[in-house]
């Protein structure tokens, strides 16, 4: 079988190490697009690919088309009904959507593309940059198990552990429970490690005992020591976290589930961004719960 | 050398297992004591030890003293200035006291015992019953170095992993912090466990993806199934849970440490108790998060 000519819209970080990953697996990059001329020229001149002018030219130049955008309106916009979208002419081609947004936005571009007899399906993914480029991210897929079974070989390259989840927006409602928990474990340990640099104990010793103990936790190993040394450069952003949270809390608000713990967590994230630090990767939430750092009181 | 003889003074489920553990490794504990004399007499039966009719009587029949009180109040009247206390004739008696109680209440009774010419020590168990009898604990011992070191040999006895954190009071801090985070870890994971069932998502499969993502814990590992099929038996209860997030709360506003998740989490297992469900495991959080159970609005 041939390989499909791969199309990617949104060429930011994420979007150019998959393209790069999907280009050494002998794919044929066609075409990227981005709001940001620049930015998809670099991308396109290290893949081979050409710029597309508009989205339906995206769309005449590929079979599969990532699109790896920043919100809920960015992802309505490139999916209008009419006019500079990639529903123009996109009968047969698949759109794969990567970016984390609320469910509504994935059943409803599953809806449109169906309309004009294109395919979709979100994969959310649960890695980052680097796993990106090595095609060893964490990817959870929702939509039609037909499309997820047509895609397959190509989000293998992308993916070490491929998981699908079920029905459209299923994908995006787990990875807001994944980023939910994770956000909340690592406002805990902000705490917990706060309190014990406070009380006069050594945090590595501290660090071993939690774990080894009901306190462990998948943010302990990869937080916990940026937390002690002040490390919080960007995996995932203050900001995001709070983003994340807050899709969490608005589904459990709709669903009429009490969540303290993320709504707590939450608020945690929001104040680190009223104070600049937004841009803080997560375990940033130690300067708030770390005596004399910059967001302690 | 010569083993010590052991005393033991509060004969509850735990130090009960204690007793026969140690017995089993061929110490003899001579004396035991309870404030309700039928649980002393069930454990004396089963090792071989007198029931003493007061403390000093343990203190002088042992050399080696394990109390396992339930809270700082009873740990204050058995080391009491005078009268009916294990402080009468201790002088040479090391005591070791394994439960989980507030950090100055260690370093009063360091203060006491010292005083008469004995020696004591705090070791916190991250642990429950079966690893009691089976002498798999994991204790954190406070106090002294040499009074560690020489009691060293009964307490690998009791532990597979005994570590020594620093000064008396430090193991309780210790200890009250992992508590803290594991708690917080618990009413978090019930959350998104909760706000997964009512989003219809399949959790077995949630489970899952939490264990290969940024949501693993070691809560997930020991709560997750128990939270989901409502197997609530106690290990860990939610009162111990409100009582142990409480006192590191009430010393995180002693250091002038925020720490809102963790008060969201005490709120949690407060309320559990107000609605009478405090006996559940701490799983039992869960029954606030998950539509149609008992704690839930």
């Amino acid at each position: 079988m041939m390989k499909p000519r791969i199309g990617l819209v949104g060429t930011g970080r994420m979007g150019g190490q998959m393209a790069l990953c999907l280009a050494d697996a002998g794919y044929d990059v066609t075409v990227v697009y981005n709001l940001e001329r620049e930015a998809a020229e670099a991308v396109a001149k290290e893949v081979g690919a050409v710029v597309a002018d508009n989205l339906p030219s995206v769309t005449a130049q590929a079979d599969v088309v990532f699109t790896v955008v920043s919100d809920d309106q960015a992802m309505r916009d490139i999916y209008r009904p009419q006019g500079d979208s990639l529903l123009t002419g996109a009968e047969g081609v698949i759109f794969i959507n990567c970016a984390t947004l609320s469910p509504e936005v994935h059943q409803d571009v599953e809806q449109a593309t169906n309309a004009v007899g294109a395919m979709c399906l979100e994969a959310a993914m649960a890695s980052s940059i680097p796993q990106a480029r090595e095609g060893s991210l964490y990817l959870m897929v929702g939509g039609e198990k037909k499309v997820f079974e047509a895609s397959k070989e190509v989000l293998e390259v992308l993916s070490s552990s491929l998981r699908y989840i079920g029905k459209m927006g299923d994908a995006a409602r787990v990875k807001a429970l994944v980023n939910m928990v994770m956000n909340a474990n690592t406002a805990a340990l902000a705490e917990g490690l706060g309190l014990g640099d406070s009380l006069g104990l050594d945090l590595s010793m501290l660090r071993e005992v939690f774990a080894q103990t009901g306190a462990n936790s998948r943010v302990l190993e990869t937080d916990a020591e940026d937390m002690q040394i002040r490390d919080h450069d960007c995996y995932f952003s203050c900001e995001h976290a709070a983003k994340d949270s807050g899709i969490a809390n608005a589904l459990a608000a709709q669903m009429g589930i009490d969540s303290p713990i993320s709504k707590a967590t939450e608020a945690q994230y929001r104040k680190l961004m009223e104070l600049g630090l937004g841009e803080l990767d997560k375990s940033g939430v130690a300067e708030l719960t770390f005596k004399g750092r910059k967001g302690h009181a």
